[in-house]
């Protein structure tokens, strides 16, 4: 993460020759300085187009023209690209909507990097189906939500879900270990906007207690899975992942236990990847620019 | 591993008090030195008995008899306490029957660690669908058998293969990526003596084709698994697991490269674990004393 | 950890045959049911004496006496295998006193652990040089104690930092990122209970600023290190370590960032085996009952 | 690794706006199609200036000219840049000589590598101050020499070697676990294209014995580093790293045995990054583009 405003350009399109070329051709015509730059071809398998990803960071001052005209300007060459694009710029921070449930490790974690600006992020508010952490949300100084889900109120408890999340212009929503199936509705509102934790190693163990199957198979190593969350239970396009080595002495509490500790850092790293726009999706994997 | 010459005490049985001061309190009154001891107690779950499972080295000139009288004592104790047990001597090396198809990685490793003795087993045949690798087995002196499978000969290949194993007096066999599914027979007639190393973290990935699996998932760590061999397929108790870190620049192909270097490595602890007898089967999961 | 109040001995000894059998067998004649054992052979290099460890735990209401009377009637034992060994009880919470500078991520992590008591412990005060973390932790109900250090007042600072923790009667002493060198007759007055993280993989990188060590040498894997605090920087027994991959375009900011996540892993983990009485301590090094 | 021929173009340069844009420009204005590119500005520390790495993947087949021509026309833009630079032909194979001594992890893992085509390299000779695997290289048709090294010999047996490894056109050396130091000469002879294994963590345990150091600090993880070997021992430019979990049950022995599991995977890496040109020096550092 660089110190001085910059511009984040992330974008893909079909693969052809020249594209980095006619890319950061405009940029250098219009003495843009690219602090980072990742590129990526996927040459598509099984009879698949191929796909260009590419991610850019140039430096804000160094440009002769503000964000607005680079939009204007780079708008006909993405279009002669056909390319799905956006352009970010680091002086606006990211609103970062948190939904929990009853356990503490991911929000100490989150509010630790947010306490600290590790997260240069804005927490508008914390959302939760139970009031566990409302006075140590509030102590931050964040608001916090309690909307409680219940069997019958599911369609109205979502519908507030959502509205809050609104009222507080987020960008992007995190389950941090929130232990509610949000709606299908919800979930198509807001494609690659929304994180989750999963606590095993998708696809391993999808659905309730993944650390009870895990030990039921007698696996040696438990994982955190965080995902984009998608209609599909545990099944959007795979952020991030990571495991740790357990053994024939670790009962499921144990695994609990241990597995909070990756499904925390599993989820910061997830989160600061989508946050700094280092995630692309393609059909439901993903190009991580790390 | 040490250097003396030890006898190597394993047991199961239903737990209760003073289980270790028994088996223990016979080794001391025999002046029999403990080298290594490990005990585990499973609670079960869901209403399952507990259940106790032991390992136990003991330098064999400190005691005051031979092997087979140490059997013939110590077999009230363990018919007392209900015990599954056995007891081998490190002087007796292991017998390995290695299969192998047409890839090279796991043989030559294999073949190295035995070449310099660090996996100190005899290796009396190894057994392959193909005789890509007969000089290279054959330049170290170890008989090479080639085995044709094909889809209207397989009842008589593998009737062949347990012949050369019995003929071998082999003690584990040891699929080093031999790309055939042994009849349920076959694995019927070893349990935990047949080991086998799967391209994937299980139980993700069983069948074909794992990596092109995980390619299509998308995930973002990629690993390998040695189970002992069951008549279902990649279902058996696994012994060892590993993984290592890809992205999305990796494509299937790239995946089979890395993943190689993770299957010889977990093939060669999980082969190691069980020669040593530090690997103890329970119901479908293993206890191993690494 | 079980859920069963139990008690913990720990001991080491001159190695010889027959300790087992002696203290199983004294456990077993007193009805105690062992819920975890672990042993361990040190042999001792260049003509140091073979030396023995073990750790039992013992099910409370298993036992004919109470815990006093376990000391009284297990000392003699004890002194005819020369063991230096000590016995704690589960249901007595450990007192852990946590010293800390300016950096978040330790203290939010240990009071997550606590708040939740995935961490059963006592955190009677909080310590530290500055006052940024004060209005946290009163929040939560933690007395917190503001004593700066200058170049002036080491003395007298670190002896009031000592009443302190002589006061809240504390068991452990928690170097949480704190960025003070205590006093040698501080580390001397409390061995083996002074736990620190420290920010690199030891022995790399002592002393200050690590990760800038670490990007000077360019190496491609950082770590952090819990280890008991002596008199001597940075060379106490470790008690657990762990790395994390760090590549050519990482700053010195990025390694600091990356680095936090395991530092913070790394002291709970060692924290939580020192709490479990798990660490033992051999000269300069330590056996760890995982 | 791309399957078909492409010619990879590696470059530093000091840091200015326009680099990417200049060499793509060059590139798609020849009809070049990029199969894979990196780009790293690195921005000095402490008042060195900011420098600029490359690497392209350019398809042979897509340029309107041979490599040659590609040399001639690209010369004044590297000029105007002031690149160090250089490019290759996945066509022409590297030619590696391996030197060994007694171990025989890293020789047979290398040659099961070359053997499968997964490292597609010429071994033109094998070298030994040992003959212990003669028979072995042979066996694969790989000419084997045996140059003895003897406190006396020193100056002869290196330049022997250094004849050797010219007579074989070499463009990379390989120490595969040769236990000698090279002479300064020889060093400087070949700047970043002899590979060593270190058996540590470096800069952790330089020098001899490295895991009885490791043994004697009680460090709980072990590591081997592949470095570029200049005249200054063990100091050499980092390629790659990795560790491996350890604890106090294991001795010495031990040690060496799981060493040889990372030395052998961390050398195979480390040999491909700079087969594949992925590895550019900067002062004492690489940059490593995976």
């Amino acid at each position: 993460m660089h110190r001085e405003r910059f511009y984040t350009l992330t974008a893909s399109c079909p693969d052809r020759s020249g594209i980095i070329a006619r890319v950061t051709g405009f940029i250098a015509a219009n003495q843009g300085w690219i602090l980072e730059s990742s590129f990526h071809s996927d040459p598509g398998l099984d009879g698949e187009a191929a796909r260009y990803f590419m991610r850019i960071e140039v430096r804000a001052d160094s440009l002769s023209f503000p964000l607005a005209e680079f939009r204007e300007r780079f708008a006909p060459i993405a279009a002669e690209l056909q390319m799905d694009w956006k352009i970010s710029d680091s002086a606006e921070k990211k609103r970062v909507v948190v939904l929990v449930s009853k356990q503490e490790h991911c929000l100490y974690d989150l509010l630790a990097r947010w306490q600290s600006k590790e997260l240069d992020i804005e927490i508008p508010c914390v959302i939760s189906n139970h009031d566990t952490f409302k006075g140590f949300v509030e102590w931050h100084g964040i608001p916090f939500h309690h909307v409680p889900v219940t069997a019958d109120n599911k369609a109205a408890a979502y519908a507030e879900v959502q509205r809050l999340f609104e009222d507080a212009r987020g960008d992007t929503m995190v389950l941090a270990r929130y232990m509610q199936i949000l709606s299908p509705d919800l979930c198509k509102a807001y494609p690659a906007r929304i994180l989750n934790i999963h606590h095993s190693f998708l696809p391993s163990f999808v659905g309730a207690k993944p650390y009870h199957q895990a030990y039921q198979r007698g696996v040696k190593l438990i994982g955190a899975t965080c995902h984009y969350v998608t209609a599909d239970l545990d099944q959007g396009p795979i952020v991030e992942q990571d495991v740790i080595r357990i053994d024939h002495s670790d009962s499921p509490d144990d695994m609990v236990r241990y597995g909070k500790d990756i499904e925390k850092t599993v989820l910061a790293r997830g989160l600061r990847y989508h946050l700094e726009d280092r995630v692309l999706v393609h059909g439901n994997k993903t190009v991580v620019f790390r």
